[in-house]
């Protein structure tokens, strides 16, 4: 049985303490207030969420962003025509399907748990492995994917094509491309609505300087996690999403078999069992745990987690504390991308769904 | 092979002349504008849709429409914690899943053509054989239903009562009842939130007074509507959804093996092959067509009914004003059906969904 190892990709860790510090600097002339030690330690590792997760140079237009919704929830993209965006990452329950791996196409199990979309764009990586480089690129994958969505790119593009009012969003969205209709743009689309996808929580108002956010509790718990060291893999303004671990869940441990992870990618010996470390925001709500989704309990999951990657024995009042502090990282869905579109109707060049 | 038989219930056409008469008298003076011929003529066998569906006597308070709208979007209810209300009757598609017939648990495929929940409480009853008198007694059956969400009452009450917000979201929406949690409630909190599922559309505006809301084509269409006799199944407020009708489809006579319909329930051969005659309201947007969901054109299917309904042969120019009028029956979907519900977190007591 492997002993798990730390494995971090140091470049992500200089990156995030760049931001960090950004963040620390920022912070406190923007809200006018003296910030406690508290909050400048935790400056230190982790920033308010910013407004999107738009880079320099990418187009923010409402018509990419709105097309991106209607693709998100648009289950004729799947062979189906049963299964969307949101089926799995259900906006209901803060994207994610609760479930410990995703059923798809013709009832299929998936390998791993999903993912929640919130959040997501900020994320160094996409996929528990790492293997695509953003949302845009993530999004096209789980419409292909034969246990998923099963669909083809041809699928896809004919059924968009078979409605007029996709022809013209598509237009509207990529103004400046001569064939706007093309399977990438459907990736861009879906990720121009998931960068907007940030969930702000009281933990964000206590980091741009409003102490009294967290309870006494909360930030006992955050003192906790600080000291015992979560934040060096779970930093940065998503609270994990960029470095990598080698990780075995005590589910897999049992069974003897454990996922490859990123070495699945890679060919890489040293990334055996190599995992994205998840984002910790919503996690109160985005049960089951790990990447297997074998772990229900929030708290037996930070037990698992500390002992495991930290070496730590937590107290139960440790625990406790920090399971408090996980809590106050809860957010809130953005209102808009819970407002369901209304879909096209299909039209008699629509491929028909295949179910069976 | 059978030739099929009309065969209606006299006691709800007598009802819907009656409900025709009321609104006919009292839509004029309402809108203090002159109605044409055409719309007096329409007003004799439909009328506007009323502000919601809820009947005399029946509480319409906000806290059980939120509650119902909860449990709608609510997928724990199902064995696999994956299927919810919505899965199959999508409020993005018009409330319709737009498959020939459903997919749920397991996969397993539905015997019939599910048909939209939008308007559905204006019907006489529910189901395609109409087995349900009403929306509330409906809600509770595919819950429970092997091939659907196969839950059970135990299951479902347990889920419920594991998380205090649906607790106490029962204690609010049933104030004056001791146990607030039991099944029979799910059903009331659901069919209060399909009460208000009723979709304003361009005909409305014209039973109400404005004669320039349908298109000379349109108009027409209603025309060829009245002159062909299609309301005499299809009349009511919803255009359908009380009277039955013996009913083949062409898929069926073809392939020998037709569905008994509401045989099934009452033993009664008169009603063997009769189903509910469905709603026009949204039938654009409802496709596939007819109770095994067979026929994908709206075109093909209004020309199958005329011929085997009414014994009429449509003309070409009579088939397109007909669906010219159809299409104006697309209302819209309320804003407050689309939100998206947050919903509460699961607890140590929630049961686990099963889904293998």
């Amino acid at each position: 049985m492997k002993k798990p190892l730390f494995s971090f990709i140091f470049s992500s860790a200089f990156i995030l303490l760049l931001a960090a510090m950004l963040f620390s600097h920022c912070a406190a002339p923007e809200e006018e207030r003296a910030l406690t030690g508290l909050q400048e330690k935790a400056l230190t590792f982790t920033g308010p969420l910013p407004e999107d997760a738009f880079e320099e140079g990418m187009v923010r237009s409402e018509e990419r962003i709105e097309l991106g919704k209607m693709l998100f929830y648009e289950p004729r993209l799947s062979k189906s025509g049963l299964i969307s965006c949101n089926t799995c990452h259900n906006m209901s329950t803060f994207g994610v399907d609760q479930l410990p791996v995703s059923v798809g196409h013709m009832w299929q199990k998936g390998p791993r748990n999903a993912p929640t979309v919130l959040n997501a764009a900020l994320h160094g990586s996409q996929f528990w492995d790492g293997r695509e480089p953003d949302v845009e690129s993530q999004a096209l994958m789980p419409i292909l994917d034969p246990v998923e969505m099963a669909s083809s790119e041809e699928h896809v593009l004919a059924v968009l094509a078979s409605m007029p009012e996709y022809v013209e969003r598509f237009r509207e969205a990529f103004p400046d491309e001569e064939e706007p209709l093309v399977y990438k743009n459907v990736g861009v689309a879906i990720g121009a609505f998931e960068r907007i996808l940030l969930t702000y929580s009281r933990f964000d108002d206590f980091l741009r300087g409003d102490a009294g956010a967290l309870t006494d509790r909360e930030k006992e718990g955050l003192r906790a996690y600080m000291d015992v060291g979560c934040q060096s893999c779970h930093g940065g303004t998503a609270l994990g999403g960029t470095a990598f671990a080698v990780f075995e869940t005590p589910a897999e441990r049992e069974s003897g078999e454990s996922d490859p992870g990123r070495f699945d990618i890679t060919g890489n010996p040293m990334h055996m069992h190599s995992f994205k470390v998840p984002s910790l925001l919503n996690i109160a709500e985005t049960y089951p745990y790990l990447h297997d989704g074998s772990v229900w309990s929030l708290s037996e999951t930070v037990d698992i987690v500390a002992l495991d990657m930290l070496g730590r024995e937590l107290t139960a009042e440790e625990n406790k504390h920090i399971v408090a502090f996980l809590g106050a990282l809860t957010g809130e869905v953005p209102a808009y991308a819970l407002e369901l579109p209304v879909l096209p109707p299909s039209t008699e060049q629509t491929p028909r769904p295949v179910f069976d």
